[in-house]
């Protein structure tokens, strides 16, 4: 897969754009776990997933973690180059969930095409449309689901992405997603393997019955 | 106050872009209270505030509130146009808080003139920007704070806005701005009268001590 193929707006940008795009691009490995932008820190830059999964998520003083997002192959991380606009004032951190390939392209470089380009600046648009649509998302998720539902959403979400029903996870873990307390998601977990939806096992949760916890989900 | 002086991107676009935007505008005076933008409605179009107050909010199943942000003098709502970007794919409801007087963008035509102009795609990319960074705090306030310190924000902020001291605000609208019940804002009120930070009487909140207030919210 080629850079070019996850860039849906290539056709539309000039040989000098082109140029200054590739000449700054980087093609990066890393592995699952590693930190690739930290709130607090300067502008990292667009960040184009090739291959693996990432998560942005946000963090309280006190630790908790909730995700906001997560990027999957040909997705683009805006965030992480919060610096190409002025009106982006908020913080998150964006981490490896899997290993990943990702291109990285300077917010600089980009900042300057964004600024002559109508085309970029359109898309740049609709991809934080598509975030700021999910962040609406979660924010009602938040405030008017109750985390039975929210953790059956996870749970159903998790399998999808897996492609599995056997999900390698921790209580902790899903606290981290979900922005609550492990204490929680382990009383959540118990309630849904007492109603037969789950079995629980060292490390890990195994979906019986992906039906009654889609009808959790949806009532 | 004219049209041109609220939109500071005017300068950089073209007559034919200019008569477009003008032959559609239209200013509206509504009163408190009016509906402008229904999540589920039609593409209302893009509004510009020429004076008075809006608010943003979502609406849960049962019918509770909680107030995203808000629109003053020369601020412009971009979620009531929601079509204009594929990717934006949210429902909030748009309301008069006071009376006010706006213009009216046509969905359409502002569309039409962003795909061409990158000055214009770039200016809405940093009202978009605004707009998240604001839902964004709004999530870290839900997630993180505790309820005292949201009351003790909201409060401030109210105040700074109206002005003065005295809120003629009820219990009930206060908690369909920050999404929780009025029996949760009444104890919550009652706990800051105790502490000597507010007077309650019927219908109205009276700030006694803004320091205790900001210490609290801070804390």
């Amino acid at each position: 897969m080629e850079f070019q193929s996850c860039f849906p707006v290539w056709e539309t940008l000039t040989d000098a754009q082109r140029t200054c795009i590739l000449s700054g691009l980087a093609e990066r490995t890393v592995g699952k776990g590693t930190v690739l932008h930290n709130g607090s820190a300067d502008c990292t830059g667009l960040l184009v997933v090739k291959s693996g999964q990432l998560r942005a998520y946000i963090l309280s003083d006190e630790g908790r973690e909730i995700t906001i997002y997560r990027l999957f192959d040909r997705d683009i991380c805006l965030l992480s180059a919060s610096c190409i606009m002025r009106s982006m004032q908020f913080d998150v951190t964006v981490e490896a969930e899997k290993d990943t390939v990702f291109w990285m392209i300077p917010a600089e470089a980009y900042q300057r095409i964004m600024k002559e380009s109508a085309p970029l600046a359109n898309y740049t648009n609709e991809i934080m449309a598509a975030r700021f649509s999910e962040v609406m998302w979660l924010m009602e998720q938040v405030m008017w689901k109750s985390m039975d539902k929210r953790v059956a959403a996870f749970l159903l979400e998790e399998s999808a992405i897996e492609g599995g029903d056997r999900l390698n996870i921790t209580h902790e873990t899903i606290a981290n997603h979900l922005g609550t307390h492990r204490e929680v998601i382990t009383r959540m977990l118990r309630y849904l393997q007492s109603e037969g939806m789950v079995r629980l096992s060292r490390g890990a949760v195994e979906l019986l019955d992906e039906k009654k916890l889609t009808a959790l989900r949806d009532a």
